[in-house]
């Protein structure tokens, strides 16, 4: 213990609630003071990750709204905890009865079980993809203090099954939130053909951060691309994490692999290409960062799996209800969010780097 | 800040030292009391991560010796921490000075300066692989620790380029630790036709953990593979990172991708596959953990490149000098030592998880 | 930042809320899974706090009631964080607004403007007494671990201004949670003379400690008193803490301040004396845990005041409306809530300290 | 675990090794860059707490010389951590295996053993006074720092056993570091006179914080006074901590304990008196910061004494060897050392307290 409900060194981020409990929520120590912030910022990231919106998301009826209990007084951030809470409501609606001492393959029921010796078999408890409810919620609040500098995290569909975008649409707008109307249309068919037979598929999603300055992120274990990876792989379903270039890079060569640095036309230092993703050493290199992570396919199925209960015994089990026959598109809002979590930490370890940077910070004006 | 520099909750590390300093060493606080444990332990992990030990490897004479300056008492832990220090010998080699203000493509020399507004141009400082000897000295604690739980792991490079292993060969010793001789010919070949031109390559590591208690792991943000995630990807030049069947999970379906639970011969509950790499909600199950990353290509190239330097100057630049023209064999060990003090970290956290397991702790014999 | 609102490594809590916002609260992060609780056992602490109770504590109406969201299934704790949510009801009572920019004597009005740019200025917002609340529900949780393992914390009132109590009488019930009835009526005295000019009186707690077993604390920077003493510190108004023979110890000699070991009629090692307050080098020896703290007078009162405002212009202040007279009934509970979590964090600590006791956590039965 | 051995959230402190151990030493992780540092910076801090120096402290001859290992490159600190190694040199020269399995009476040996089932029985081991070594260096590293920032830390002795200083005398230099001659004259007869019996003396320290600007320190549990306290605490042989009017506030009432605010002639807020001792709801006023500590006497003692062994037998101990009849004076530098580190920590901290101080700290010259 700590049993791992916490993110962050300077903006903190701990989060609890189970799928089927009273209420999820986050409380955030670290927010700095004198940020605008209400619970309408709070709705947009909500409402890309709620469920039931779409024909690939599970009828669950939440409408996740987030109360904002403190840390904030007349619209502004106030430097104290900013805890969010979001009420269960249709946490009743069904019988977990006859699952309550199976072990769902693909599920973390095994090992909770072995863990603390107890589970709340309602929906998975704390290791529902409804826990991730509180991540948003906590990652829009970073996206409005780094909003404040400039900084944007950008996450979406980058494939689906054997179905990747072409070249990324900006405009365009769909329920799998993958850029590329025509990819969107396969992806679709992919993940219907898999659904009528009781299956479900994976994807990748993919995240851009404009904004960063170089400089963030530090030196050997909490490199940047470090955190990211913890913060992203810490997304249930998430099997893999990779930066730029990412394994394609272990086929490359150096001189492909490498970034010329090149004069901006500002006279700064950019990179010619980004095959760092960003990142150099662990730390910011003032280029886009870019990063992708694998999502594994929705492990509740209604096939027929074979399994064990909890006095050891073997059992056969077919899901019932309605589960969504792919994660990846409720994920890309997740991912975003812990981007923002990661790169708002980082932010603020920053202004202690130097004796200047300090110096100018505590300078009365 | 913190500058990032320690690792681990319960068995935590903290690494110091430059490239070309007077010293690099950990100090691993949190250590549990009862374990043999002297310099030899740790001189086997220190050997195979040396430099100047191959063809493949730099010529820099250093002899990696450890010592041990405290928390060991008649050869045993005492609970307090356990310092290791290594001295840089070979430190005064070299004449750095013409690139003291030149950022090298592909290292952190442009990052760290802008994050400290100084750095340490000698041979990288902070950022150099050199860095990696103290976390292997302080894996191999870990290591120790472990064995007393039955619990090994083992890294290999599983390809070079586009040189793959075929079937893992636990008999084959070789240079690039690629347990498939034929796999091992391949890539010497493809290393040294890069180098011959000034280049050079990348690769994939892959770890195999066994021996894992099921149970292992906390919920949410440190999930066992965030943990590893963070662990591997903070090792300089890893680019990706993946748990199980990784990047490819994202391709299968639920029906594939599941791991069905049976019953083991003893009664106790197994997996028929392990897509999963052993770890299932961020917890581990009892199989076998095993997981992958990318390493990018030797940023080091005498090819020649364009860059800028600290005044804005474009310049161009070929390192001279021997570098390792692949740094895969050598961060075989360094993602092994890491491991290790993910796994060390872990099972003392789990002492405490449940009430029954602490009374069982606690009980006076 | 982090801004402070989190205490303990293993038994992890975390606080929210002020005064006058909408909801206190705390999450537990590490509490183990196996115990059995419930609102109920909140309660009885809830109630030693409340305001409202006797003629020394305000009158605002506040039930206290809490609500746990999260980390409890079926009546027994599951190992992930207990949520822990108090609304506030009786905030919209009174108006703050002449206060609104005047600094208050003795209170944090300043500090919070310097530090954050901003304040709540309702009743002191985040540096309010009410903020104890979410303390006191952590502490609940803690005692009721602790009562599995025999431990249990008693804190009671020393003394009021120049009143102490003789001889400890445990049936003594007062409203000054004073163990003396002699002492409590001339401390009533004390305290109501003062009030009748507009003046509070300050006094000290002593907190036991017993059953705690020898071992637990860590070496060095957290030596069990050293975190008792920031936890004790950490409660608004505390200005003073000592453990065992405290400042007396200055004035002492090594001959009588040391404490013989004897041999105990079980034949364990027991202390002929206790000087020491029941911790050794910093970890605990077995016997009782025996400390105190100095409160200070109330900072509010109905007297005329010398303060500035926010314009840096001079001003006058008589804070109206009702304060309690003195702080020390109310923050009796505080102390030993702080206390329980002080234990509760090194006694989980403790579960990993050896390999020996490691190997019995974890033996299957 | 972890053991307890760092401290700090953003200057964080790691220290390491034995009393009679090959090494005591420091790591710094998160001191920023841009400070000039050498070994000369330590110097006349590891002096002050040097062994032999004076008749009231023990003749072991260490010159306690400090090697800056990292983190410092060209006479600049880099911004990476800075480790310090401190060799014991005259370690070898007593037997202790006479006291190998007995248990010094107020001495940490017994529950070390309870804790950790195995001690290094050579002069204390972790739990000597030695360790402050390691503090007093990184202590002398953030005096350093906040030299930039216009603050001092300046710890004197108060009292010995009755002794107390009258008027402070900056000009007074003596062996107790007790800032009155009169005083000091007495202190070393009450010393004496119990030095020649075998018995020793206790004393308290007073230490002021000189140049704190207003704003340091976090609410709630990471209050500044509660770091202190903490810090304080966690040196071996305190026993107690108190800041501004302490203990004597218990006795005061509101309207003597509150401190009116008033104008300093620059027009800034000033208070008229500092009851607080610089610190208001836990966070600095801009007031100087007033502590005390009690040291309680010196528990190495020749009287016999009464005491137990490792197998629960019954023994006498008469403890040889010279050793200081009083802590208090080397403890001296070592309450400086802490208070140093505290502020420091709480520096780092407040430049991301806010989006104004973060925007002036990040803006491009």
């Amino acid at each position: 213990m700590a049993a791992g409900s916490s993110f962050g060194n300077n903006f903190k981020v701990t989060t609890f609630g189970e799928s089927h409990g009273n209420a999820l929520g986050a409380v955030i120590d670290g927010c700095p003071a004198g940020i605008g912030l209400s619970e309408d910022d709070l709705k947009p990231f909500m409402l890309r990750r709620r469920p039931g919106q779409s024909e690939f998301t599970t009828a669950r009826n939440e409408d996740d709204a987030c109360e904002i209990l403190s840390g904030v007084f007349e619209g502004t951030t106030t430097g104290t905890p900013i805890a969010i809470l979001i009420r269960n409501k249709d946490q009743h609606s069904k019988d977990y009865s006859d699952i309550a001492d199976i072990y769902r393959p693909g599920h973390a029921d095994y090992t909770f079980d072995k863990k603390f010796g107890i589970r709340d078999y309602r929906g998975g408890g704390r290791s529902s993809g409804r826990e991730t409810a509180a991540r948003v919620a906590a990652g829009a609040v970073a996206a409005k203090l780094l909003k404040e500098f400039g900084i944007r995290a950008t996450a979406y569909t980058r494939s689906i099954g054997p179905v990747s975008i072409g070249r990324y649409d900006p405009g365009e707008s769909n329920s799998l939130f993958m850029p590329d109307h025509e990819a969107f249309r396969k992806a679709s068919d992919h993940i219907n053909a898999l659904r009528s037979e009781g299956n479900s598929a994976g994807g990748v999603i993919e995240c851009v951060i404009k904004g960063v300055p170089a400089g963030l992120g530090d030196p050997v274990f909490d490199k940047l691309d470090a955190r990211l990876a913890q913060a992203v792989m810490s997304i249930g379903a998430v099997k893999g994490f990779e930066i730029g270039d990412g394994f394609e890079a272990a086929f490359s060569s150096g001189i492909d692999n490498n970034d010329a640095f090149i004069p901006a036309p500002d006279g700064s230092i950019i990179k010619a290409t980004n095959h760092s993703g960003g990142i150099l050493g662990g730390i910011s290199d003032g280029s886009d960062i870019v990063f992708r992570c694998a999502v594994k396919p929705t492990a509740s199925i209604s096939l027929l799996q074979q399994t064990m209960d909890r006095n050891g015994k073997p059992r056969d089990i077919m899901i019932k209800g309605r589960h969504d026959p792919v994660i990846v598109p409720r994920a890309v809002v997740v991912v975003e969010a812990m981007a923002y979590l990661v790169i708002a930490d980082a932010l603020l370890a920053h202004t202690c780097d130097r004796t200047d940077i300090i110096k100018k910070a505590l300078k009365e004006e």
